[in-house]
Protein backbone atom coordinates (compact mmCIF):
# COMPACT_ATOMS: atom_id res chain seq x y z
CA UNK A 1 0.00 0.00 0.00
CA UNK A 2 1.19 3.66 -0.89
CA UNK A 3 2.08 5.21 2.42
CA UNK A 4 0.33 8.61 2.53
CA UNK A 5 0.50 10.76 6.00
CA UNK A 6 -2.78 12.87 6.95
CA UNK A 7 -5.53 10.99 5.52
CA UNK A 8 -8.38 10.43 7.96
CA UNK A 9 -11.99 8.06 7.30
CA UNK A 10 -14.79 9.29 9.62
CA UNK A 11 -17.02 6.56 9.51
CA UNK A 12 -19.42 4.21 10.32
CA UNK A 13 -18.72 0.45 10.07
CA UNK A 14 -22.57 -0.45 8.50
CA UNK A 15 -22.87 3.00 6.26
CA UNK A 16 -22.99 1.75 2.68
CA UNK A 17 -21.82 5.96 2.06
CA UNK A 18 -18.63 5.14 4.57
CA UNK A 19 -18.23 2.08 2.52
CA UNK A 20 -17.54 3.57 -1.15
CA UNK A 21 -15.07 5.57 0.59
CA UNK A 22 -13.20 2.53 1.74
CA UNK A 23 -13.46 0.54 -1.48
CA UNK A 24 -12.22 3.78 -3.48
CA UNK A 25 -9.17 4.14 -0.89
CA UNK A 26 -8.83 0.49 -0.95
CA UNK A 27 -8.26 0.13 -5.17
CA UNK A 28 -6.41 2.80 -4.70
CA UNK A 29 -4.03 1.35 -2.49
CA UNK A 30 -4.10 4.01 -0.44
CA UNK A 31 -3.50 3.71 3.81
CA UNK A 32 -5.60 5.84 5.95
CA UNK A 33 -6.22 5.98 9.63
CA UNK A 34 -9.94 4.67 10.14
CA UNK A 35 -11.96 6.28 12.95
CA UNK A 36 -15.32 4.55 13.90
CA UNK A 37 -18.22 7.53 15.06
CA UNK A 38 -20.67 6.35 17.31
CA UNK A 39 -23.78 7.75 16.29
CA UNK A 40 -26.24 6.49 18.43
CA UNK A 41 -23.97 8.58 20.96
CA UNK A 42 -23.13 12.08 21.09
CA UNK A 43 -21.56 13.28 17.55
CA UNK A 44 -17.45 13.12 17.87
CA UNK A 45 -16.33 17.13 17.70
CA UNK A 46 -14.00 16.57 14.70
CA UNK A 47 -16.73 15.28 12.91
CA UNK A 48 -19.45 18.58 13.96
CA UNK A 49 -16.07 20.58 12.80
CA UNK A 50 -15.44 18.65 9.83
CA UNK A 51 -18.77 18.62 8.26
CA UNK A 52 -20.77 21.29 10.03
CA UNK A 53 -23.15 21.30 7.42
CA UNK A 54 -24.95 18.29 6.79
CA UNK A 55 -22.96 16.52 10.45
CA UNK A 56 -22.57 13.38 8.75
CA UNK A 57 -20.23 10.64 8.53
CA UNK A 58 -18.31 9.60 6.03
CA UNK A 59 -16.48 12.48 5.97
CA UNK A 60 -12.60 12.16 4.39
CA UNK A 61 -9.73 14.76 5.58
CA UNK A 62 -7.01 14.79 3.75
CA UNK A 63 -3.91 17.17 5.25
CA UNK A 64 -6.23 18.41 7.39
CA UNK A 65 -8.81 19.62 4.81
CA UNK A 66 -12.17 17.55 4.83
CA UNK A 67 -14.47 16.14 2.01
CA UNK A 68 -17.98 15.44 2.82
CA UNK A 69 -20.43 13.35 0.36
CA UNK A 70 -19.76 9.81 -0.23
CA UNK A 71 -19.78 10.20 -4.29
CA UNK A 72 -17.61 13.46 -3.99
CA UNK A 73 -15.43 11.98 -1.51
CA UNK A 74 -15.24 9.00 -4.29
CA UNK A 75 -14.40 11.60 -7.17
CA UNK A 76 -11.29 13.05 -5.10
CA UNK A 77 -10.10 10.18 -4.31
CA UNK A 78 -10.08 9.49 -8.00
CA UNK A 79 -8.60 12.82 -9.02
CA UNK A 80 -5.82 13.06 -6.28
CA UNK A 81 -4.82 9.41 -7.18
CA UNK A 82 -5.29 8.87 -10.76
CA UNK A 83 -2.58 6.48 -11.90
CA UNK A 84 -3.75 3.08 -9.82
CA UNK A 85 -7.64 1.58 -10.50
CA UNK A 86 -8.98 4.90 -12.26
CA UNK A 87 -13.04 4.94 -11.26
CA UNK A 88 -14.17 7.10 -13.59
CA UNK A 89 -13.77 6.71 -17.34
CA UNK A 90 -11.74 9.60 -19.04
CA UNK A 91 -14.26 10.13 -21.78
CA UNK A 92 -16.47 12.86 -21.03
CA UNK A 93 -19.70 11.24 -22.39
CA UNK A 94 -19.06 7.67 -20.36
CA UNK A 95 -18.22 10.03 -17.28
CA UNK A 96 -21.26 11.54 -17.27
CA UNK A 97 -22.90 8.47 -17.81
CA UNK A 98 -21.26 6.87 -14.78
CA UNK A 99 -22.31 9.88 -12.72
CA UNK A 100 -25.95 9.67 -13.93
CA UNK A 101 -26.38 5.77 -12.68
CA UNK A 102 -24.58 6.27 -9.38
CA UNK A 103 -26.91 9.63 -9.07
CA UNK A 104 -29.57 6.99 -9.89
CA UNK A 105 -28.04 5.02 -7.32
CA UNK A 106 -27.61 7.34 -4.68
CA UNK A 107 -31.85 8.73 -5.02
CA UNK A 108 -33.41 5.37 -5.08
CA UNK A 109 -32.10 2.55 -3.73
CA UNK A 110 -31.08 3.95 -0.16
CA UNK A 111 -34.54 5.68 0.26
CA UNK A 112 -36.46 3.22 -1.46
CA UNK A 113 -34.64 0.73 0.83
CA UNK A 114 -35.39 2.43 3.91
CA UNK A 115 -39.07 2.43 2.98
CA UNK A 116 -38.86 -1.36 2.97
CA UNK A 117 -37.87 -2.16 5.74
CA UNK A 118 -39.47 0.81 7.91
CA UNK A 119 -43.15 0.68 6.94
CA UNK A 120 -46.00 -1.79 7.04
CA UNK A 121 -49.16 -3.20 5.34
CA UNK A 122 -49.76 -1.31 1.96
CA UNK A 123 -47.05 1.35 2.24
CA UNK A 124 -44.28 -1.57 2.22
CA UNK A 125 -46.13 -3.73 -0.52
CA UNK A 126 -45.84 -0.13 -2.52
CA UNK A 127 -42.15 0.55 -1.52
CA UNK A 128 -41.17 -3.26 -2.66
CA UNK A 129 -43.03 -2.43 -5.75
CA UNK A 130 -40.81 0.60 -6.75
CA UNK A 131 -37.60 -1.63 -5.05
CA UNK A 132 -38.48 -4.07 -7.84
CA UNK A 133 -38.59 -1.72 -10.66
CA UNK A 134 -35.65 0.05 -9.22
CA UNK A 135 -33.82 -3.50 -9.54
CA UNK A 136 -35.00 -3.86 -12.91
CA UNK A 137 -33.94 -0.83 -14.30
CA UNK A 138 -30.55 -1.23 -12.93
CA UNK A 139 -30.31 -4.83 -14.64
CA UNK A 140 -31.08 -3.50 -17.58
CA UNK A 141 -28.79 -1.12 -17.69
CA UNK A 142 -25.73 -3.77 -16.06
CA UNK A 143 -26.74 -6.00 -19.08
CA UNK A 144 -24.19 -8.84 -19.97
CA UNK A 145 -21.56 -6.39 -18.37
CA UNK A 146 -19.00 -7.41 -16.27
CA UNK A 147 -19.52 -4.01 -14.28
CA UNK A 148 -21.91 -1.13 -14.64
CA UNK A 149 -18.67 0.76 -16.97
CA UNK A 150 -17.63 -2.31 -18.84
CA UNK A 151 -15.05 -4.71 -18.58
CA UNK A 152 -13.60 -2.76 -15.66
CA UNK A 153 -14.47 -1.96 -11.66
CA UNK A 154 -15.81 1.75 -11.45
CA UNK A 155 -17.68 4.58 -10.16
CA UNK A 156 -21.49 3.04 -10.40
CA UNK A 157 -19.69 -0.42 -8.90
CA UNK A 158 -18.43 1.62 -6.11
CA UNK A 159 -21.84 3.77 -5.37
CA UNK A 160 -24.32 0.46 -5.53
CA UNK A 161 -22.34 -2.56 -4.14
CA UNK A 162 -21.97 -1.25 -0.86
CA UNK A 163 -26.19 -1.14 -0.81
CA UNK A 164 -26.26 -5.01 -1.66
CA UNK A 165 -25.33 -5.78 2.01
CA UNK A 166 -28.87 -4.80 2.72
CA UNK A 167 -30.99 -6.68 0.22
CA UNK A 168 -31.15 -9.46 2.90
CA UNK A 169 -32.56 -7.45 5.10
CA UNK A 170 -35.22 -5.93 2.63
CA UNK A 171 -35.73 -9.54 1.35
CA UNK A 172 -36.44 -10.99 4.96
CA UNK A 173 -38.28 -7.64 5.94
CA UNK A 174 -40.76 -7.25 3.01
CA UNK A 175 -40.95 -10.93 2.02
CA UNK A 176 -39.50 -10.81 -2.03
CA UNK A 177 -36.59 -12.28 -3.43
CA UNK A 178 -33.79 -9.90 -5.40
CA UNK A 179 -32.77 -13.04 -7.45
CA UNK A 180 -35.77 -13.32 -9.08
CA UNK A 181 -36.38 -9.93 -10.22
CA UNK A 182 -32.74 -8.86 -10.72
CA UNK A 183 -30.19 -12.60 -11.19
CA UNK A 184 -27.72 -10.53 -13.47
CA UNK A 185 -27.46 -7.88 -9.66
CA UNK A 186 -26.75 -10.82 -7.88
CA UNK A 187 -24.33 -12.48 -10.21
CA UNK A 188 -22.85 -8.92 -10.09
CA UNK A 189 -22.65 -8.40 -6.64
CA UNK A 190 -20.47 -12.44 -6.40
CA UNK A 191 -17.91 -10.74 -9.69
CA UNK A 192 -17.63 -7.44 -7.05
CA UNK A 193 -16.88 -9.69 -4.21
CA UNK A 194 -14.42 -11.34 -5.34
CA UNK A 195 -12.17 -8.34 -5.27
CA UNK A 196 -10.27 -7.71 -2.36
CA UNK A 197 -11.50 -4.00 -1.88
CA UNK A 198 -14.89 -5.34 -1.88
CA UNK A 199 -14.86 -8.21 0.42
CA UNK A 200 -13.16 -6.54 2.75
CA UNK A 201 -15.40 -3.55 3.64
CA UNK A 202 -18.74 -4.92 2.91
CA UNK A 203 -21.05 -5.85 5.88
CA UNK A 204 -21.99 -9.66 6.44
CA UNK A 205 -26.02 -9.26 5.62
CA UNK A 206 -26.78 -10.83 8.74
CA UNK A 207 -25.17 -8.21 10.86
CA UNK A 208 -27.22 -5.33 8.66
CA UNK A 209 -30.04 -7.43 9.51
CA UNK A 210 -29.20 -7.93 13.47
CA UNK A 211 -28.51 -3.87 12.91
CA UNK A 212 -31.83 -3.16 11.16
CA UNK A 213 -33.80 -5.36 13.97
CA UNK A 214 -31.67 -3.32 16.25
CA UNK A 215 -33.07 0.25 14.57
CA UNK A 216 -36.95 -1.08 14.77
CA UNK A 217 -36.50 -2.04 18.34
CA UNK A 218 -35.08 1.57 18.80
CA UNK A 219 -37.27 3.65 17.01
CA UNK A 220 -39.85 1.53 18.10
CA UNK A 221 -41.42 0.54 14.68
CA UNK A 222 -42.49 -2.97 14.70
CA UNK B 1 -20.04 32.04 -30.74
CA UNK B 2 -18.55 28.57 -31.82
CA UNK B 3 -20.62 26.59 -34.14
CA UNK B 4 -21.03 22.62 -33.18
CA UNK B 5 -23.57 20.78 -34.81
CA UNK B 6 -25.74 18.26 -32.97
CA UNK B 7 -26.07 19.93 -30.13
CA UNK B 8 -30.09 20.18 -28.64
CA UNK B 9 -31.46 20.98 -25.20
CA UNK B 10 -34.80 19.53 -24.30
CA UNK B 11 -35.49 22.46 -21.57
CA UNK B 12 -39.17 24.61 -20.20
CA UNK B 13 -38.80 27.85 -20.36
CA UNK B 14 -38.94 28.61 -16.26
CA UNK B 15 -36.85 25.64 -15.25
CA UNK B 16 -33.81 26.61 -13.38
CA UNK B 17 -32.37 23.04 -13.96
CA UNK B 18 -32.63 23.73 -17.66
CA UNK B 19 -31.11 27.40 -17.30
CA UNK B 20 -28.57 25.92 -14.97
CA UNK B 21 -27.63 24.01 -18.62
CA UNK B 22 -28.03 27.20 -20.64
CA UNK B 23 -25.66 29.44 -18.82
CA UNK B 24 -23.47 26.89 -19.00
CA UNK B 25 -23.37 26.62 -22.67
CA UNK B 26 -23.79 30.16 -23.03
CA UNK B 27 -20.70 30.59 -21.15
CA UNK B 28 -18.99 28.44 -23.08
CA UNK B 29 -19.61 30.13 -26.81
CA UNK B 30 -21.47 26.73 -27.46
CA UNK B 31 -24.46 27.16 -29.92
CA UNK B 32 -27.34 24.67 -29.88
CA UNK B 33 -30.93 24.01 -30.97
CA UNK B 34 -33.40 24.69 -27.95
CA UNK B 35 -36.47 22.58 -27.98
CA UNK B 36 -38.93 23.80 -25.92
CA UNK B 37 -40.86 20.67 -24.05
CA UNK B 38 -44.56 21.46 -22.83
CA UNK B 39 -44.79 19.85 -19.39
CA UNK B 40 -48.05 20.71 -19.50
CA UNK B 41 -49.29 18.30 -22.40
CA UNK B 42 -47.85 15.39 -23.27
CA UNK B 43 -44.29 14.57 -23.34
CA UNK B 44 -42.45 14.57 -26.14
CA UNK B 45 -41.46 11.30 -27.96
CA UNK B 46 -38.06 12.66 -28.13
CA UNK B 47 -37.97 13.49 -24.16
CA UNK B 48 -39.41 10.12 -23.21
CA UNK B 49 -36.56 8.54 -25.38
CA UNK B 50 -33.41 10.70 -24.16
CA UNK B 51 -34.23 10.58 -20.81
CA UNK B 52 -36.58 6.87 -20.17
CA UNK B 53 -35.10 6.51 -16.61
CA UNK B 54 -36.37 10.26 -14.80
CA UNK B 55 -38.31 11.71 -17.78
CA UNK B 56 -36.95 14.64 -16.98
CA UNK B 57 -35.74 17.94 -18.68
CA UNK B 58 -33.04 19.26 -19.14
CA UNK B 59 -31.40 17.13 -21.59
CA UNK B 60 -28.30 17.53 -23.30
CA UNK B 61 -28.44 15.88 -26.77
CA UNK B 62 -24.85 15.64 -27.92
CA UNK B 63 -23.92 13.79 -31.88
CA UNK B 64 -27.42 12.06 -30.53
CA UNK B 65 -26.41 11.15 -26.93
CA UNK B 66 -28.26 12.00 -24.60
CA UNK B 67 -27.02 13.77 -20.80
CA UNK B 68 -29.33 13.99 -18.09
CA UNK B 69 -29.87 15.53 -14.70
CA UNK B 70 -28.55 19.19 -15.01
CA UNK B 71 -25.50 19.29 -12.63
CA UNK B 72 -24.24 16.11 -14.97
CA UNK B 73 -24.84 18.31 -17.84
CA UNK B 74 -22.98 21.33 -16.55
CA UNK B 75 -19.73 18.62 -15.89
CA UNK B 76 -20.23 17.43 -19.07
CA UNK B 77 -20.17 20.45 -20.93
CA UNK B 78 -17.41 21.96 -18.81
CA UNK B 79 -15.35 18.69 -19.61
CA UNK B 80 -16.48 18.69 -24.00
CA UNK B 81 -15.90 22.69 -24.10
CA UNK B 82 -12.86 22.98 -21.64
CA UNK B 83 -10.96 25.71 -23.20
CA UNK B 84 -13.04 29.03 -22.40
CA UNK B 85 -14.41 29.85 -19.15
CA UNK B 86 -13.64 26.63 -17.03
CA UNK B 87 -16.14 26.14 -14.56
CA UNK B 88 -15.02 24.03 -12.00
CA UNK B 89 -11.57 24.39 -10.49
CA UNK B 90 -8.25 22.32 -11.52
CA UNK B 91 -7.32 21.48 -8.07
CA UNK B 92 -9.06 18.53 -6.77
CA UNK B 93 -10.24 19.80 -3.03
CA UNK B 94 -11.44 22.91 -4.95
CA UNK B 95 -13.67 20.76 -7.13
CA UNK B 96 -14.55 18.24 -4.08
CA UNK B 97 -16.04 21.77 -2.72
CA UNK B 98 -17.31 23.41 -5.45
CA UNK B 99 -19.06 20.07 -6.27
CA UNK B 100 -20.12 19.59 -2.67
CA UNK B 101 -22.02 23.51 -2.83
CA UNK B 102 -23.78 22.94 -5.49
CA UNK B 103 -25.07 19.27 -4.37
CA UNK B 104 -26.27 21.59 -1.31
CA UNK B 105 -28.17 23.83 -3.27
CA UNK B 106 -29.44 20.89 -5.77
CA UNK B 107 -30.69 19.13 -2.46
CA UNK B 108 -31.92 21.91 -0.31
CA UNK B 109 -33.04 25.39 -2.44
CA UNK B 110 -35.50 23.89 -4.41
CA UNK B 111 -37.42 21.40 -2.25
CA UNK B 112 -37.66 23.90 0.67
CA UNK B 113 -38.80 26.70 -1.94
CA UNK B 114 -41.38 24.49 -3.50
CA UNK B 115 -42.69 23.93 0.13
CA UNK B 116 -42.60 27.45 0.68
CA UNK B 117 -45.09 28.31 -1.96
CA UNK B 118 -47.10 25.20 -2.19
CA UNK B 119 -47.89 25.43 1.81
CA UNK B 120 -49.93 27.17 4.63
CA UNK B 121 -49.99 27.94 7.97
CA UNK B 122 -47.40 26.21 10.48
CA UNK B 123 -46.04 23.99 7.74
CA UNK B 124 -45.29 27.16 5.64
CA UNK B 125 -43.80 28.27 8.81
CA UNK B 126 -41.05 25.69 9.10
CA UNK B 127 -40.44 25.69 5.59
CA UNK B 128 -39.84 29.60 5.83
CA UNK B 129 -37.32 29.08 8.85
CA UNK B 130 -35.74 26.51 7.24
CA UNK B 131 -35.19 28.65 3.99
CA UNK B 132 -33.45 31.42 5.86
CA UNK B 133 -30.71 28.65 7.20
CA UNK B 134 -30.33 27.82 4.00
CA UNK B 135 -29.53 31.15 2.86
CA UNK B 136 -27.74 32.19 5.63
CA UNK B 137 -25.45 28.99 5.09
CA UNK B 138 -25.10 29.70 1.55
CA UNK B 139 -24.33 33.52 2.83
CA UNK B 140 -21.30 32.58 5.00
CA UNK B 141 -19.95 30.52 2.22
CA UNK B 142 -20.23 33.30 -0.55
CA UNK B 143 -18.85 35.76 2.22
CA UNK B 144 -16.82 38.84 0.76
CA UNK B 145 -15.84 36.62 -2.55
CA UNK B 146 -17.10 38.00 -5.90
CA UNK B 147 -18.87 34.12 -6.71
CA UNK B 148 -18.95 31.42 -4.99
CA UNK B 149 -15.47 29.62 -5.92
CA UNK B 150 -13.89 33.08 -5.57
CA UNK B 151 -12.98 35.54 -8.56
CA UNK B 152 -14.08 33.69 -11.42
CA UNK B 153 -17.77 32.79 -12.18
CA UNK B 154 -18.05 29.19 -11.83
CA UNK B 155 -19.91 25.69 -10.93
CA UNK B 156 -21.70 26.83 -8.25
CA UNK B 157 -22.68 30.03 -9.20
CA UNK B 158 -24.59 28.10 -12.48
CA UNK B 159 -26.50 25.44 -9.84
CA UNK B 160 -27.54 28.59 -7.21
CA UNK B 161 -28.36 31.41 -9.95
CA UNK B 162 -31.45 30.43 -11.84
CA UNK B 163 -32.92 29.39 -8.54
CA UNK B 164 -32.76 33.32 -7.01
CA UNK B 165 -35.32 33.94 -10.05
CA UNK B 166 -37.85 32.47 -7.61
CA UNK B 167 -36.78 34.16 -4.93
CA UNK B 168 -39.65 36.55 -5.40
CA UNK B 169 -42.46 33.74 -5.45
CA UNK B 170 -41.50 32.62 -2.16
CA UNK B 171 -41.31 35.89 -0.82
CA UNK B 172 -44.69 36.99 -1.68
CA UNK B 173 -45.90 33.66 -0.77
CA UNK B 174 -44.73 33.21 2.63
CA UNK B 175 -44.05 36.80 3.76
CA UNK B 176 -40.05 37.64 3.86
CA UNK B 177 -37.09 39.33 3.11
CA UNK B 178 -34.29 37.60 1.11
CA UNK B 179 -32.66 41.25 1.44
CA UNK B 180 -32.94 41.28 4.83
CA UNK B 181 -31.55 37.23 5.85
CA UNK B 182 -28.67 37.55 2.82
CA UNK B 183 -27.94 40.68 1.79
CA UNK B 184 -24.66 39.36 0.06
CA UNK B 185 -26.69 36.83 -1.81
CA UNK B 186 -28.65 39.72 -3.40
CA UNK B 187 -25.33 41.57 -4.23
CA UNK B 188 -24.03 38.32 -5.49
CA UNK B 189 -27.53 38.08 -7.79
CA UNK B 190 -26.78 41.35 -8.96
CA UNK B 191 -23.29 40.74 -10.03
CA UNK B 192 -24.19 37.36 -11.53
CA UNK B 193 -26.62 39.54 -13.41
CA UNK B 194 -23.86 41.54 -15.29
CA UNK B 195 -22.90 38.68 -17.21
CA UNK B 196 -24.72 38.36 -20.75
CA UNK B 197 -24.99 34.19 -20.49
CA UNK B 198 -27.20 34.68 -17.25
CA UNK B 199 -28.85 37.89 -17.94
CA UNK B 200 -30.05 36.51 -21.13
CA UNK B 201 -31.22 33.58 -19.50
CA UNK B 202 -32.80 33.35 -16.22
CA UNK B 203 -36.54 34.28 -15.74
CA UNK B 204 -38.31 37.87 -14.83
CA UNK B 205 -39.29 36.98 -11.53
CA UNK B 206 -43.13 38.52 -11.78
CA UNK B 207 -43.14 36.05 -14.53
CA UNK B 208 -42.33 33.25 -12.65
CA UNK B 209 -44.43 34.64 -10.11
CA UNK B 210 -47.67 34.69 -12.64
CA UNK B 211 -46.56 30.82 -12.90
CA UNK B 212 -46.25 29.97 -9.59
CA UNK B 213 -49.82 31.20 -9.37
CA UNK B 214 -51.34 29.33 -12.44
CA UNK B 215 -49.83 26.12 -11.19
CA UNK B 216 -51.72 26.98 -7.41
CA UNK B 217 -54.64 27.32 -9.44
CA UNK B 218 -54.13 24.08 -11.71
CA UNK B 219 -53.39 22.21 -8.90
CA UNK B 220 -55.81 23.51 -6.46
CA UNK B 221 -53.92 24.48 -3.78
CA UNK B 222 -54.83 27.60 -2.79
Amino acid sequence: MASEKGIKLLDFWVSPFGQRARIALAEKGVEYEHKEENLLAEKSELLLKSNPVHKKIPVLIHDGKPVCESLIIVQYIDEVWPDKAPLLPSDPYQRAQARFWADFVDKKVFECGGRLWKLKGEEQEAAKKEMIEILQILEAQLGDKKYFGGDTFGFVDVAFVPLTSWFYSCETCANFSVEAVAPKIVLWVQRCMERESVAKTLSDPKKVYEYVRFLKKRFRIE
